[in-house]
């Protein structure tokens, strides 16, 4: 065939409309079936993917968050004042702010030679030749001078160590636990924006006053905007006891999660909180939270630190946000796959039709027009012997695969 | 039916290749119809899906990302020297830094007693039975010894309370902002890698000397691989006077986009920055960055601080990237959507075919091959009855479902 | 047409089931194209999208994370012992965290005034005109004062600046390396939460004993749900060589990835590490990580520091996870998705059929019926037309678009 030809076939035939011939069965069993599924298909597009998921929507997840924090409140623990600065840290107020309970105190720590915690592996010794000097063991606090002395105070000996001297483990003292943390506050600011829809919300009302954010507590029902919440709120809610956290430490998340179907009204786009701990739990080897950190001094040009040993409660603000929006292109999409996906229905029903129904192969001599090319030449044979010339034609099964 | 007929069928028809039947309507509105919302689908899948979308790449996106920051720059603000350990906190140069432009100095502060502000509550009194000892207001300073004293060289009184001494409303000093911090840079180093494409890309251009990358500042058309920005540069291109922020402080976005087309040069995947102010703004009861912290010493054993309260300048580094590269398994999968899609246009044609234009109801008769069992026994009778016995059939109406 | 009509005709037509018309071609060779093709489509979305993909699950990305960092260790270097408050920052153990492996310190700074650097741009001068007073450079250390002094116990000269005196670059003491931090350890703990799924899983073994975690080391085969990490380990995994972090410093990025199939035993659930260095390499202008901090004195009510410059490693964790379970809406839209794919298909089938195998137009007269309306009006006629009266009718070509 020539180019030509082709060419003037192609535009003939380009403006015919083709569509499939459909064969009616007029059986009540199978129509129902048929309805069936098709309702239940559609009663899963039109009530999970278009109503619940909201495939009708473009979504953004992921907003970009920004986050401040920062502690408010004042305590006296046995004879100092716990405020703000002492207790709170780091102090820039980023995501992760953590406020001390409890401390162990080791002051006056200076560079120098003392004796070695009797718990640290090979540390008892006798005689000097116990200890093997430059020795450094990992889990010890210095490096092995050589010499076997006396355990501060006590009787018994152990291996001198150069260190920060004397060693937290016999000089630390334990500071009394900060209870009343029980009602600090932490400010807890979120912003979320959303590029894609160019919008951007607060966890702060902006229309209240300042007196009413330094003053408010988050309460969930009348205080949705207010973004101060008690230390000992955050912790109910995470179904720990405060007590608890003072003696251990411990890490609480603070999750917000931002739902916003910015079809309905924008104030509808609520911050939502939950609280929940993230360190493993009591009973377990290594729960709790707690860092060492040190002041420094200079005494006489001896450079002095008092070490500290923190336990406290560290909050990490974690930010969830989506938003969706009414759109044209996932609607249509979304449509289509359900229209396909109702179209599937016809390879269950096929199958029943000529498993089930079509006894005496009436619908599958009408659905299924054989050809085999050597037998006819013309189509009126061809509808003959279909017809007539095969009395008992094998029954057409269902494509197995499709 | 037996098992062994079963698999025979099975295996003589399982060669058959099956195909629909289609009827081929010659109607020119109709074609005409059915090729433009062809057209209008085609066009919508080649031009949205496939080009603007690039359907046909694999895609990854929030690659790992490393970020580096640090200030550089000095100046002198009042009396003292403002150098980059003074005003940059913290110093591990994470994705958050912060420049301080303003303090607030409360110098000289002891653990000991003194007057409580006058403006929290109930702490003006005239006699000591107003002071309730033990008590501590949020948001005081310190808990009530239940004395009234002198509010330090004022006349009036106030309740004593055990605090840090002098409290800081009445002792801070308000230093100068630090105008000169415009012209300091910040460094941002920030490396980006896509596991999936083992891709990893730098802001830092590899071929500059080291001497270029410490007197560069960062120009979008001529200086695009330099990583150092002007806080000033900063704050302008955030909407923000960098005077404003000396006085209130406030937080700003870098945001840093790395949209990479793998398909293309390596060289066209480059960093695109923008910026944005991330806290509420001015005239919002909350707006600003501020944080306290404390300097330490030692006078005579006594522990004093200096605390400060410090109005800064806040930049947070967020990274998106997302890298797409050509794939055969999206490109499969969305031209089979395509292709589907286009194959829904049937639905919208055959509906306009049966209602508006198959006046005659020629097309439905062809197209529909009404099948009632209990009234044919025999496929040439059922076309008889299709063709000639119904002479008024009423007209089959589209699917209302599919 | 009436509304009462067509509301009939919708009953009646409601509980018939439709179902296309096949042509079935008994043609070996284009059966086995069918077939083969069809193999190929199934084989792909068997192994690739739901054995390989996993397509049959739901799947949740991007957990909530926790992590908890902590270094382990002391050593002498040179004359000063290094323990875990010295050489760990930040100390509240967030996901960021770096050990200093070099120091160079600058002690006893005071606010003065002393000699440029005398590389710093026009720093160098032989009279006190050289120098311009108020003048800033951005890679100077302060503020000229006009005046040209000797630069300390040299004999040239530099303009005076107010800074902290003396100024780093003149008075830094280069510390030794702290090479025994090779031995050092980490401890990462990690949580993480899937909230979908309500999964949560640690990277510490439960069972094990607080004893164990503080002796033992990660060990990929034998020890994998121990949490503690050699500096040295990491380095090694990274492909750098701790001896060259301990000159200039770097990044390394241990990647904890959590790839989770609930379907399975949760046991199987584990964290893999990986370990990467994050900065740029050797070689390159700006490698290395180092950053600047202060420890401040008193000295007879003028403040003192001691400026350190800090080359570390740091170790920054990034959390991977997923978690697939077994869903049934997922599975059906795949499955769907699957069987669509499939009968695209026909498509090529239809194409071959029709252009290659079909020489003698007897399949697609059969396939195509093609109707005129204004040439006919009963039914009859068009199908005689058909059969008969064109003896050439156009080889009807496949749709081109679909």
């Amino acid at each position: 065939m020539g180019c030509k030809v082709f060419i003037m076939q192609c535009f003939v035939g380009f403006w015919d409309y083709e569509t499939p011939k459909i064969m009616v069965v007029k059986n009540m069993t199978l129509g129902i079936i048929y309805r069936i599924v098709q309702l239940l298909i559609v009663t899963y597009f039109t009530w999970y993917v278009f109503i619940s998921q909201k495939a009708y929507q473009e979504s953004e997840t992921g907003p970009e968050s920004f986050i401040y924090t920062k502690m408010e409140g004042a305590a006296i623990s046995g004879d100092t004042v716990q405020d703000t600065v002492e207790y709170s840290r780091p102090p820039e107020g980023g995501d992760v702010i953590s406020a001390i309970l409890r401390k162990e105190v080791t002051p006056n720590q200076k560079q120098g030679v003392c004796a070695e915690h009797f718990a640290v592996p090979k540390a008892n010794c006798t005689k000097d030749s116990d200890c093997i000097p430059g020795r450094t063991d990992m889990s010890g606090n210095g490096q092995r001078t050589g010499r076997c002395v006396q355990y501060y105070n006590f009787t018994f000996k152990t291996c001198e160590i150069k260190s920060w001297c004397p060693i937290e483990e016999f000089a630390a003292i334990r500071e009394l636990e900060l209870k009343e943390a029980i009602n600090f506050t932490v400010l807890i600011k979120n912003t979320i924006h959303f590029p894609k829809f160019r919008v951007a919300k607060s966890n702060v009302m902006r229309k209240r006053s300042k007196y009413y954010l330094q003053s408010c507590h988050y309460n969930e029902v009348t205080d949705i905007y207010c973004p101060n919440f008690k230390l000992g709120y955050i912790a109910e809610q995470a179904g720990e006891k405060f007590s608890e956290l003072c003696k251990t430490g411990g890490v609480i998340g603070v999750f917000i999660n931002w739902n916003c179907n910015l079809d309905l009204d924008p104030s509808e786009c609520k911050p939502k909180y939950s609280f929940r701990r993230l360190d493993l739990r009591k009973n377990h080897a290594s729960s709790g939270y707690n860092y060492r950190f040190a002041k420094y001094y200079s005494e006489n040009g001896t450079e002095v630190r008092t070490m500290i040993k923190a336990f406290g409660m560290r909050i990490d603000v974690i930010v969830h946000g989506q938003a969706g929006k009414f759109s044209i292109i996932p609607t249509i999409i979304n449509m289509v796959t359900a229209l396909t996906s109702v179209g599937i229905v016809s390879f269950l029903c096929d199958w029943i039709l000529l498993t089930f129904i079509d006894k005496d192969e009436v619908y599958s001599e009408k659905k299924f027009d054989e050809i085999c090319k050597h037998s006819s030449h013309t189509p009126d044979m061809d509808i003959t012997m279909n017809a007539e010339a095969e009395p008992t034609p094998l029954r057409k099964l269902p494509d197995p695969l499709f």
